[in-house]
């Protein structure tokens, strides 16, 4: 049976939960959620969480939410191919390095893109310091994959599965016009990060990528 | 051979693995290092983890940092007794409620017990905000707690390992006579949340939690 997911486009974190279905193949029904109708916050979808938030997936009669929960259920049902890596130690690393993610660039993204996309003032000394704080961890990353095609270990795995659609949503957002005092320190992605630049280009490679992609970013 | 942790007094992210390897049973060598002497960031703790954060543990070779991951290596390496549950769903639902307490809750706690201790000021509205907020998220975990002696599942989780020690940490907060008004939502919590502490005290009561529990903490 199908695995139902709902979902908005643009939300980095229903991205990475689409990633990990189409990694390991699983048949889904898609439920694409308009953010602008509030479709998110429907009767129907509070039943399943009541927080109105996506993305949430339901399996059967077992309804899981909160992107990260959805990956490490996913894993343990489905393990092939498996997505927290093949050791106890290389598992450990995975998680560390989403856990990184999630505390010291995850904030600083959602800042940047919050200012860019006019919600705060872009010019602001909290944004260009959350601005430094993102170039100088993305230099972290940049060194992990300049010494292999993953963030860890040798497959893509659930830290990549993390952090690709927020690095994805920063550069979407540092590429518009008033952006650009910004972006400087980060764009082009392939001249600042050329490591990161191509595990982009990877992961974009990746089987089933186009049913992933945020729909009205396309041609925007 | 024993696993070496390295943590701080009053971390509630060191406190969560001294929990988890108390309840796991698993030896382990305590190194208790001084905040005050700048003791987590000195070269050797640095080459463990660059960020000079606390916890760390090293077991044989392998080092693991961030509170998360280390339940989550010390979980798979050594399985039993599970702190994840027995279930890909019951998983799912221990990682979607810790998810949920970094999400909602602990940015709460963090910024009231930073207030408190003085760090900011303790009448602004947006720790009145945070009180509100965290009041009303402790309401969901109560109404689980109501309903089974542990936040998920029937035994004590990595979820319970999580949450406790920021709940401690607001509860000690909040029992400072400066933050009278403040408290008065959530404490006494025996009154306001009686299912919630009914757990504390099952917490508090487990083989090891005295060697677990801040040792600046004590008498103060």
């Amino acid at each position: 049976m199908a695995i139902d997911v709902y979902w908005g486009s643009g939300s980095p974190y229903a991205w990475r939960v689409l990633l990990a279905l189409e990694y390991k193949g699983l048949p889904y029904s898609s439920h694409l959620l308009q953010f602008s109708k509030q479709e998110h916050k429907s009767p129907q979808m509070l039943a399943l969480n009541w927080r109105g938030k996506v993305p949430v997936i339901r399996d059967g009669d077992y309804v899981c939410f909160e992107s990260l929960a959805i990956l490490y259920y996913l894993d343990l049902k489905y393990p092939d191919p498996p997505i927290f890596g093949r050791t106890p130690e290389e598992a450990g690393v995975i998680m560390r390095v989403i856990c990184e993610y999630q505390a010291y660039i995850e904030p600083q993204v959602t800042m940047i893109t919050n200012a860019v996309f006019g919600r705060s003032d872009l010019s602001s000394e909290s944004v260009t310091k959350a601005m430094h704080a993102a170039a100088s961890e993305a230099r972290t990353i940049e060194a992990r994959l300049s010494k292999s095609d993953w963030v860890v270990g040798e497959s893509f795995s659930a830290v990549d599965m993390v952090i690709f659609p927020g690095i994805q949503m920063l550069r979407r957002a540092l590429e518009k016009p008033d952006a650009r005092d910004l972006a400087s320190r980060f764009l082009p992605v392939e001249t600042n990060y050329p490591a990161l630049g191509r595990w982009l280009a990877r992961v974009e490679a990746l089987p089933g990528y186009e049913r992933t992609y945020p729909p009205h970013w396309r041609g925007s």
